[in-house]
Formats: C-alpha cells, structure tokens, sequence
C-alpha cells in the first residue's frame, strides 16, 4: 500500500482539519499515512518571520478564521476560535513523538487538535495535555516529564524540523508522497493521495 | 440569478486555472459571475512586499509552480511557465475594463491568461495584447491607445483595486458573493458558488 507522509505543527488551523478527515480519506483511497509531527517555528523564522502569517498579515488571518469557520461547518467539526494564537506547541509535538514510537500517535494528535480548535483550548497548558494523555488511558505524569527532559526525544523533533525543511516545506499540513512530490495544504490531501495511489495524471 | 464577483490579477498563475474553469463551472450551479480586474502590487506594498510573495519566499514559490503543473494535468490545461514573473499586467488590466464595458472582458481575460500560462509568453509585450486583441476581432490600436492615455480608464482601475483593498482582499483570485463573503484561492470557488447559491452551510 502506498503511504503518504502527513506533516503537521499543531498550532496551525487547517491542520485540525486534515487531521480530522485524513485517515477515513486516505483509507478510502487505499494509502497508509504516516503522521509527522514538526515545528513551523523555525522554518518560519529562516525566511523572516516571528509569529504566524496569519498575525503577521492581518487581511490574510482575518480570510483564514472566516475559511475555517465556513469548512468546519461544511464538515460539522467543531470549531472555535481560540483566544490565543498561534499558540506554542513544543511540547505536544514531543509527545507525539513519543505516540509515534509507541503507537498512540494518532488519537493522541487528533485530541490535541480538537481540544485547540474544536473547543479553543490552550494546548500549551500542562493541564491541557494532561487531560488529553488521561483520556487516552496514558500515564500523563510520566510522559510529561519525559516530553520536557528526555534528551532522544528533544533531538528527534530537532531533526524532523530539519528534515521538513530540507524537503522543502514551508507549511502545514503537507503531504509528501514516497517519490517526493509535496502538497501544502488541507485542500490538496486528495491530490496528494490520488498521486500516491497512481490515479492522477503526471505533469509532462 | 446570484451574482458572485470574480476579482483577478492578470500577473496571479492560480488565476489562470480559476479564469480557465469559472464560467462552466458557476453555470452547472446557476451563478452569474463578474469579471473584476485590479492590480494586487499596491496592495503587496502596502504590507511591506515589493513582489510576489512567489519570489520573496522561494520554498513557496517553488511549491506552486509545481502544484500548478500537477493541477493544470489534471484539468488538461496547457501549461508553460512564463520566464518573467511576476509579469506587470496594468495595460492589460486596463484593457480588461474597457472590455468590461463594451462586453468582450470573459474572451480577452481567457487570452491573456493563456498566452502567460498557457503558452509561457509576456503580456506585458505590446505585441503579446496587439495579438490578442486582433484574434478577437477588436481595433488594437485604438484599443492600446485608450489603455495608455484614457483618465477615466486609470481612474476606474484605480478604484477597483482599492474597492478590493477595502473589501479585505489580499490575493488573487478572490470570489465575493453579493452577501460580502470573500473566498480565496482557485480552490475555493466552488465553496464561493455553493454559498452565493444558497447550497452552504453556514457557519453558526
């Protein structure tokens, strides 16, 4: 089965939604997904910028909060504002690292992300993920101590943001295909998809 | 019939696909469309860009004249990259509102796009919009003469990009429906014709 690298910031708006939907569209589509969590921060910082461009360029976030409200109610998500952001996602980043690696990554970056746009909560809070981990039957005071000091875990994000640069992406959520085609974008999952599974026409 | 505005920049490659598609696909949803040039390059300078964000951020650019391979494949659009971008379409814009007045804006907007996108060539080239104005059976010369020294035809360009400045446009292409929705991107406009239609959930 082909698989589709799904990367994803958790403070970015549009990735709530491709998470919500990518594992049911890609099974439909007969493509596996693997979920890459990774920091914008960084690459964002390399070209110039220190917040989202969302704040940075104010029409642009003003357009992308009226988009999201309109997609989630086409997709009945649930959506709300949060009060912050973008809001920092270091640590839940690292622990989905750590879901990764033991399997629970996907409940865990879907709970993060309907926690922060579906109900507008902060998931920067250690409450925040705290009740998330609980959730999800995980031991939260052990993984949360692992997610701020475990050297391995640190240096995995390092390199996955590394990694995600080098490919060339500049946005979440991005979809990378196995041959390397990249697709920014919430909009763009089936393209990716229909690409990974031989279904879409190749440019000349 | 629901109206739905269709504000472009001739210079934007996502525009092209959208000038391409719009009049069949708002017909299959019983919408009317306005065609509405304007130029983004005051807008881009308002917000600190001296060109298209395509240049200024290359992993972005990058990005999209990929994506707009891919996407002009599977649409079974022609499509060249230009070796001048962004290219500067004021006269051509112009042109387009005195086609706007006189009923040929649909059939001269679809031949400057595909000389640019399509056929990779500069329309910012006299020759380019003499050529294109005479496949349409128009009076080039007088036409080029009137896009260069008219007043009043300056003058209206000059309030329809800021009549799109003040609407909260930042990109082109747009869609605005009648109720003031602003839509962006190619990607959304059969989101912007299923809300100018009545077909859309709304937001709550």
């Amino acid at each position: 089965m082909p698989v589709v690298d799904f990367w994803f910031e958790f403070a970015s708006p549009y990735s709530y939604v491709a998470a919500m939907r990518i594992e049911t569209t890609a099974a439909a589509k007969d493509v596996t997904i693997r979920w890459r969590p990774f920091l914008l921060g960084p690459i964002f910082a390399a070209q110039g910028w220190n917040s989202s461009p969302f704040n940075l360029y104010p029409a642009r976030g003003k357009h992308m909060w009226r988009d999201m409200a309109r997609i989630c109610s086409t997709l009945d998500l649930p959506f709300r504002r949060p009060s912050d952001f973008p809001q920092n996602s270091l640590i839940a980043a690292r622990l989905a690292l750590i879901g990764s690696a033991e399997g629970w990554i996907v409940p865990f970056a879907k709970a993060v992300y309907a926690t922060e746009f579906g109900e507008g909560r902060d998931i920067s809070r250690p409450d925040s993920l705290h009740a998330i981990l609980n959730g999800l039957g995980l031991d939260a005071n052990s993984l949360m101590t692992r997610a701020r000091t475990d050297e391995a875990v640190k240096s995995r994000l390092r390199a996955s943001t590394e990694e995600a640069q080098s490919i060339g992406i500049f946005g979440s959520p991005s979809f990378v295909t196995e041959d390397n085609e990249v697709f920014w974008g919430n909009d763009r999952l089936e393209a990716a998809l229909d690409w990974a599974s031989g279904a879409a026409r190749r440019p000349g």
